[in-house]
């Protein structure tokens, strides 16, 4: 079998303090459950030269950038979620940018939603995408069906290595995705395929 | 308190026979339950002078402009879902284009993908959605988290004129939309609201 992997994309969305820190503003409460895997994720997708994405969200800090039902989070004199430069918005320990990798800054849940990262995918021949990261109902979801519409030939949620508030609306969340035709392996599954 | 009521639109999605009729290929579980408060949805936005969009799918008869994932369904020889002018593309019993209703041709989940439709909305000085049709977790809610994203002022999402294959992936997806700030309604709570 041929190995494709110089096609696959592998996506780390929103793994940022902010998002999964004990006591953060915009806490995911299976967030932090999930860095052991999503740090197994990058490092699989490492040794197989798989291109990385790191999705994060940078917000201006008066929030003139961010939905309008979360703007009342940015006043002047408070530094809101995931502002730009501020410690919140930093990865968590334990995932680092290397050279080589891809960091995409986005402003909505979707990472295709006016961003350029469906033009960069394409001039790099990418037609498989791996999504790691949270949070499944909003950011996770909205760029797997984004990334569906848009005719990737392989869109991949690893199940383990993905997070939501409760496991119910994980679990709800994945079976929607899987009805439209998604992978949705466990990280050791994905581990063990060829492509 | 003033009625704005000239800001609104409502969009009736999918609402087509292929969706919604008995022994239909693409067949949405909960979709025939709805028809009659779709129905009573429309009487209530005419009365109210609202902008009725009616968004459909069309498709190529060979699926050329389909999602990936069910392109298959379109061979030669045989008339696909919902393809561009076959009797399955048409609007169930009782819905009725009007004249200075809005007809948009959607090829995604969202409507909004790919489409004019944010434009044509942005004209008419529209900045609440209404929303009804099938089906929850993927036409509506793609449909409902792009309004979102693209700062919709208020988006609705009428409880019972909407529905998906099961009651429970209904409510799960209801569920995530109210999780960011969308308002969900029953069709007699909005008919009897203000604005």
């Amino acid at each position: 079998m041929t190995q494709n992997w110089n096609q696959t994309a592998l996506l780390v969305i929103d793994m940022q303090k902010d998002f999964i820190e004990d006591g953060s503003p915009m806490l995911v409460k299976g967030g932090k459950d999930i860095v052991p895997n999503v740090i197994k994720a990058v490092e699989v997708a490492r040794k197989r030269g798989i291109l990385i994405v790191w999705v994060v969200r940078e917000h201006d800090p008066l929030g003139r950038d961010v939905e309008l039902f979360r703007r009342h989070l940015y006043t002047a004199g408070k530094v809101g979620p995931t502002t730009k430069g501020s410690e919140g918005a930093e990865l968590v320990d334990g995932l680092v940018i290397r050279e080589g990798d891809f960091k995409l800054v986005k402003t909505r849940f979707s990472a295709f939603f006016s961003t350029h990262l469906h033009s960069v995918l394409q001039r790099e021949g990418i037609n498989s995408l791996v999504i790691t990261g949270v949070q499944t109902p909003n950011c996770i979801r909205q760029t797997v069906f984004d990334a569906v519409a848009l005719d990737y030939q392989h869109v991949t949620v690893l199940f383990d290595a993905t997070a939501a508030a409760t496991p119910d609306i994980h679990l709800a969340n994945v079976i929607d995705m899987k009805n439209i035709g998604v992978a949705t392996p466990t990280l050791q599954e994905w581990s063990e395929s060829k492509a």
